[in-house]
């Protein structure tokens, strides 16, 4: 069967991102089914990301690879992590997205390619690393094994607070961390929007 | 050649509900080719996910099984159904959505399989049935054959209005039922939006 | 292995017409794999178009057929091109979409099939041609060549212009060409919306 490998980012999908890592999965693994998760994530939302991981990672097949970038520390000096657990494999940045997974998960820190984008690890650094693990790679031909007392636990974010979301198109959202904007706003169909 | 499922639905593509029944799809049915048509018809929008099924489905091959759930009785008691015609196969709630198939269409009415979620019939009903016609399951295999006669019609829904939707994401999107908004409201490019 | 199709447009995910390219293309193509680039390019902004197009195509592999629709002039007599590149193809409309490939493409045109629907030509021409570079045919089985200084170039779009676009899903969004509305008009959560 061809290797699957789904993406769950906050990406959006205007641009060019998204187009770029599915290009680079594909030139590494012939033949590879990728899945769209969501790239709707609200920028930077770890609770958003991890909460929709969680629901959806263990529907998919054993084997499946699962590329996970929300990120708000883009740029910055984190790790960068690989996983296995219960049979599916999981790359992402150490920021807590995969504090989801099972407590006998496996980790390992992943190093950072010279000439990787510093900006850009989804496309430089994890989907070459999906890209390994969909073809065969294990866990530890990929980098050092970290325990989880070594993992960053999932950073803190306002809950429940309304922001408003430009799109990378430039569109103009309106939602709320962790909730419903509509329930929040006591707003439904027809409903004048006013500040 | 691979298994071809396509998906309609207005779940939107912001939160975990599409990945769910797209893993719940491939591990039923290896290697399963996905086929996303829409998940942006506007919530509950009968006329609109069956024009758009009716403009789509004999655009691709036969064998196709189209999964097509938007529903506004969610979470009620509506039946089930999966169909036949022309060589496709569909799956959606019995509410009128299939009623753009020609004629000679051979429907069933599925069972709900008991611990399916009331709220997710996408995932626990509509894409098992989905899955057992991808891999060669027939219609008489699945449920019951009812008449045309016994199928819902498609039900009324006003035309013409001004609505303020509320994506899954907890964006707000002005739309018309069966119109266009900028035509309502008599904008086009360049105007003038204030705050 | 399977052929890769991309599909870059500005058609928007809301409607039929994603949907329909998509099955002409797998009823052509037996196991197509589709990967969508984007389809959320501003409607008619050639600059954002050819970017993404630029910024994407050379991450996929070689054999790679790129359907690229963005096309001010949908309706009118402009040519529909198929290019050859580094061994990627290329489908467009002759409207300086393709201004970005190498030096050394090889363009030619595309004849328009009798009975194609004057604003579908993304159905109608484009999707055949791809799928028949897909499945082996050469640019010169498709067309006549076609020299450099006969290609139209890319053209002027006014840039900073606040524009209302309509979705094709009857929604009204409001954006500024190569840059951000939010910012531009000073709005953030709760701005009302007059019309």
């Amino acid at each position: 069967m061809p290797p699957i490998i789904t993406l769950l980012t906050d990406f959006g999908t205007a641009d060019n991102y998204v187009g770029e890592v599915k290009g680079t999965l594909l030139s590494r693994v012939h033949g590879a089914a990728l899945f769209d998760i969501t790239h709707q994530v609200p920028p930077g939302d770890l609770r958003a990301g991890q909460y929709i991981l969680a629901r959806v990672w263990h529907r998919f097949p054993q084997g499946t690879v699962h590329l996970v970038v929300v990120d708000p520390g883009v740029g910055t000096a984190r790790r960068a992590l690989a996983a296995g657990a219960a049979g599916h494999f999981f790359v992402a940045p150490d920021n807590g997205l995969l504090s989801c997974l099972p407590g006998d998960a496996h980790f390992v820190s992943l190093p950072i390619p010279p000439g990787a984008a510093p900006t850009f690890h989804a496309r430089d650094v994890f989907a070459q690393a999906a890209a390994q693990l969909a073809i065969g790679a294990s866990l530890t031909q990929l980098g050092h094994t970290i325990t989880d007392a070594h993992r960053s636990p999932l950073g803190d974010v306002a809950r429940g607070q309304l922001v408003a979301l430009v799109g990378s198109g430039g569109t103009v959202e309106i939602a709320v961390r962790d909730g419903s904007a509509a329930r929040l706003l006591g707003v439904g169909v027809g409903a004048e929007v006013r500040a």
